[in-house]
């Protein structure tokens, strides 16, 4: 197993770059502090023998040599980078517990067949570069460099002229790796493992997701002089769009959910009925025609909404992945692995979106997850336990050396 | 009749005082546009042969005499005061349309033996120091000097220290003045005279008015990973009592309006069940019992909803007034005056408040309204016609002198 007390360690001291003003981390993607951590994670990486790859989008290849080099190499990989207000380990202990498996493995005194590759994934969060997982969805030919390069921050800054900024472009072209088999370690990000009493969550899938952005246009009116039947309120039909998108997640149980996570209307005034609304829609399912019907039906209600209080109405797609399967193999090597070191585990759907959900398209890949306290994440209170990051990265070990050959 | 050349001239005239950014104005009250604007108007009263006094809350009374003095004056007011995107006919007409008709009468050569006040109350708009109505509100005795000294805007000014600041606090104490009837004649702010095709609102009646502030509590969450029966959406249950609002309201009917104009999530981000929402609700009605009716069922309906979802809700009451009737022979003699004048007009009741709701409180009291292109009010592009301007204005001159007497 890995040394758990070196693991936490490691964790507590990326921690202490880019600090959150409570407790928590804030080193969001391309900062100086992104580069910071970068170059302490390298560093950890050499002094553990590991040599570096880079490629255009500033992913790093850390590589551990197999006694075979030819054969196609093991991945573990997630990311360094956080939300504004993030915790210490969404990503971080991904990365980190690959870390921990090669200084394992050196400790031990255990040679692998396979190269394992331990990947930082450049920006993940998409909190100030949108879309999320950018860099490995480049990786996997889903995305083109030149989207990347020209996505824009909130300070009018180019994903490409920061990366370039921080130093940390290198000259590989993204996606030019052959893959034997990759791992991502994440903590679940939700309430599950913990409700259940699971140290293990055997990730089988990862939802697909559909981002749209609505914009109702009525017309501005004082709440106090416009009769009922003479108003268009945008704002009336936020609500109604609201409550239809949680009654269409419910109409589609189990293995749907539906919420609205931003909302604001205009001009926003106590006496004033809203003239305008935009809000954001997120559809995840792990089953495609759930997610497709839920998308359809909210297109439907949407429309009916708008005409029946004769409101403008735009919907405009913002994100989308479909449902993810993991590698079967790779799924039953994950639970033999928990098995085998006597760790409860159940398997588990990823809610959120990963930088293993675009691997998947064109390697063979696995999650592992642990619980984290109240299923909190993005957020500065991000919780987890010393023995719940250990587990874990047990588990990695024995799956990855079973997958690497020893 | 008055000259309606030369009141749309006084109009335009003031409207280049505290010019907005799309043909509006921006002439919130106590600015220094402000006092650039009580200084035009007293010119140009004095010009006309009026005297000023001046209260402690800044309200200006310009008094043309009477050839009985020891009679209780006439009064005739509303407010220079704007939005800060307002438009440039909300109250000024009121006050110019008053100086219109002490200009018409004179040159008429008119002497009426009561008094004539024209009154210009300091913030009608509650913008820059909420409540609204609030001088007119200390005349009336319904609120305290040092409640309305004590207001503070945005950037943490008091009302007393920039009244004081622009040199327009005077020292008669307010509502220390007998009046014998006051009219305020004003622009609807609502559609209903241009789509009955009317020329004149005789105002029977003001609406009452309930502004409740609600906030509901949940819990912050991812919107992928945390599963639907787990969560509290505080954006849900805001979204339930906008619709609550609505069909109260619309249980309510005729006489009763309801919206949420103000609506606020948080974290107000893509992927995060909104754990916070704090938002405002604005019911109306000329009819008491409706009133109290819609914000009782409102308040259990919410506390239903809430607990449903297991949300936190707080509702607080941020403003009140009752429902207000006009003086019935002065609704008469404004009937009288407009069928006199041929115009065509219907009785209405005044979806907003205003600075005659207060005033009716302590003395015979009605309002005159014209027409306003689509009903549109605090709003830039709010739009009246020359016509219509003199139209009212004519009403005011004639119901005034059969008030004043000649
Ligand atoms: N893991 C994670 O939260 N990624 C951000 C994209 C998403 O909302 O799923
Ligand atoms: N006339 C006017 O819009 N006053 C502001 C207060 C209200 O909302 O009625």
């Amino acid at each position: 197993t890995v040394n758990g007390d070196r693991l936490w360690d490691s964790l507590e001291r990326m921690a202490q770059i880019g600090p959150g003003i409570a407790g928590g981390n804030n080193r969001q993607t391309l900062t100086d502090a992104d580069a910071e951590g970068r170059a302490l994670f390298q560093r950890w990486c050499e002094d553990a023998g590991m040599t570096m790859g880079l490629d255009r989008m500033g992913n790093m290849f850390m590589r551990h040599e197999g006694t075979e080099p030819d054969l196609d190499p093991v991945y573990i990989g997630s990311h360094l980078d956080t939300q504004p207000t993030g915790g210490r380990y969404d990503g971080v202990l991904g990365v980190l517990a690959g870390l921990e498996v090669i200084r394992s493995i050196r400790n031990l005194g255990i040679r692998t067949r396979r190269p394992i590759v331990v990947t930082n994934w450049t920006n993940e969060e998409g909190a100030r570069f949108a879309p999320a997982m950018l860099a490995s969805g480049v990786f996997a030919g889903v995305l083109t460099e030149d989207y990347a390069n020209s996505r824009v921050d909130a300070d009018g800054l180019t994903f490409g002229a920061e990366l370039d900024r921080i130093g940390w472009r290198g000259t590989e072209a993204p996606g030019d790796r052959r893959i034997h088999a990759m791992f991502e370690y994440h903590i679940e990000q939700g309430p599950i493992l913990e409700a259940e009493g699971k140290d293990i969550g055997v990730v089988t899938h990862g939802q697909g997701l559909w981002w749209l952005q609505v914009t109702l246009t009525g017309k501005d009116a004082h709440t106090g002089s416009t009769p009922m039947a003479m108003r268009v309120n945008a704002g009336l039909g936020m609500a109604r769009i609201i409550e239809a998108v949680h009654r269409i997640a419910m109409d589609h149980q189990p293995d749907a959910v539906g919420a609205v996570g931003q909302a604001n209307v205009w001009p926003n005034s106590r006496n004033v009925i809203p003239g305008r609304a935009v809000f954001t829609i997120d559809f995840r399912s792990p089953d495609l025609a759930k997610l497709t019907s839920m998308r359809s039906r909210l297109e439907a209600e949407a429309a009916d909404i708008a005409s029946e209080l004769g409101l403008g109405l735009e919907i405009e797609p913002v994100g989308h992945f479909d449902p993810v399967t993991f590698d079967d193999t790779l799924v039953e090597r994950v639970r033999a692995a928990a098995d085998r070191l006597g760790h409860s585990r159940m398997d588990i759907v990823s809610g959120a979106g990963h930088d293993a959900c675009w691997i998947a398209k064109v390697a063979p890949t696995v999650m592992i997850m642990c619980p984290c306290v109240d299923g909190l994440s993005h957020n500065e209170a991000e919780e987890i336990t010393p023995a719940w990051a250990k587990a874990g990265a047990d588990v990695l070990l024995h799956a990855v050396l079973d997958t690497a050959g020893i």
